[in-house]
């Protein structure tokens, strides 16, 4: 990779073009341009050759790009071309709606583990993983080699499990809990916040002259 | 408001500076440095007067921000000055956690009605309302007057959804469901996308070289 410094919205763009991507081969279509994965997403095509160029070369002038050789690529370099074990502390309802969720497994993520704290749980299936007491959490993700952690806990309980997490080796963790986690800098967090993504909309509607811009 | 153009992370930080000066407040402080902002958040003292100063002038060189004055401030550009009626499509158990959340309706974001398709869901109660058949989405979107539509249906049914909603007026949707919306350039879209969240995260432990930046 030529460059270093990789903006997150890129990656995400990412992940865009890696659907598109399928889907246009799925369509029967060899080759794309970057106007076509541009039109899909709603950004410029000199966007979308920025994004690709970071990775190197791909495509020739006049050609486009050969979809099942982009796909391919930015599978590699999302990480998509082996599986990753996951681990999930919280079964409640929104933590069952993650892990019923069949696209994690398609695209690779599983869920080798559920904890949760609340004795009522314990012990219940969900799909093929049985719901295990938290307190097991560091040990399992040793055990299992676990390498991506989820948290849909409460807030009061999420920064002790990402330590946990972070003890036993889990470098990256996807957190739904309302709260800022202090984690070390070797660790990627990406958190999903609903409130501040309503507020986002709350913004958006009160001030309608505002560009909000995405880059 | 100064400028036309705001980044979504600008908007994204002001929920944060919102939350951080309620903390601030709750421990008794009158003022609060861009210093103490940042260090809450891991960002730098310049990028919060940065996003500040887009807002109009705060504070006071060497003295900093009144903590009360600033705080009433945000809440009014972020729109948290009044009540939001917000509408959920998805009474599965992704829509019931979203919907059994008490943040939203702590921060001034009301569910006024719960939708589905599913007869057996339809006539439930969740919390204080009914799930209601999502036939009769548009007509309760005019009578209610709901601004804000949260979408937490199959990927199927959500452009349809979608659609519905706009057609009834509603100009900002929260997207859960894993497909790229098409809506009119007036609508507010944000999207939550579980996937594409730990594929960032896949992306950062295959590339740890890399430095993903969010600016």
């Amino acid at each position: 990779m030529r460059s270093e410094k990789i903006s997150e919205y890129t990656v995400r763009r990412l992940s865009h073009y890696f659907r598109f991507l399928a889907d246009f081969e799925a369509a029967g279509k060899a080759t794309v341009s970057s106007g076509n994965l541009a039109e899909k997403g709603g950004w410029t095509s000199a966007q979308v050759r920025k994004d690709l160029s970071l990775f190197g070369s791909f495509g020739k002038r006049g050609l486009g790009y050969s979809v099942p050789e982009l796909r391919a690529r930015i599978a590699e370099i999302l990480g998509l071309g082996r599986r990753w074990k996951v681990c999930l502390v919280g079964a409640g309802k929104l933590g069952s709606a993650l892990f019923r969720y069949e696209g994690f497994r398609n695209q690779g993520f599983d869920f080798m583990a559920v904890f949760d704290n609340d004795p009522r749980k314990i012990g219940r299936r969900r799909g093929a993983v049985t719901v295990e007491d938290v307190a097991r959490l560091g040990d399992v993700v040793v055990a299992e080699g676990i390498e991506i952690g989820i948290i849909a806990t409460p807030a009061e309980s999420a920064q002790k499990v990402a330590d946990t997490m972070v003890e036993a080796g889990i470098e990256a963790i996807l957190n739904f809990a309302p709260l800022n986690l202090v984690l070390p800098s070797h660790v990627s967090l990406h958190n999903v916040r609903m409130l501040i993504e309503l507020e986002s909309l709350s913004f958006a509607l009160t001030n309608k002259e505002v560009d909000i811009t995405r880059s």
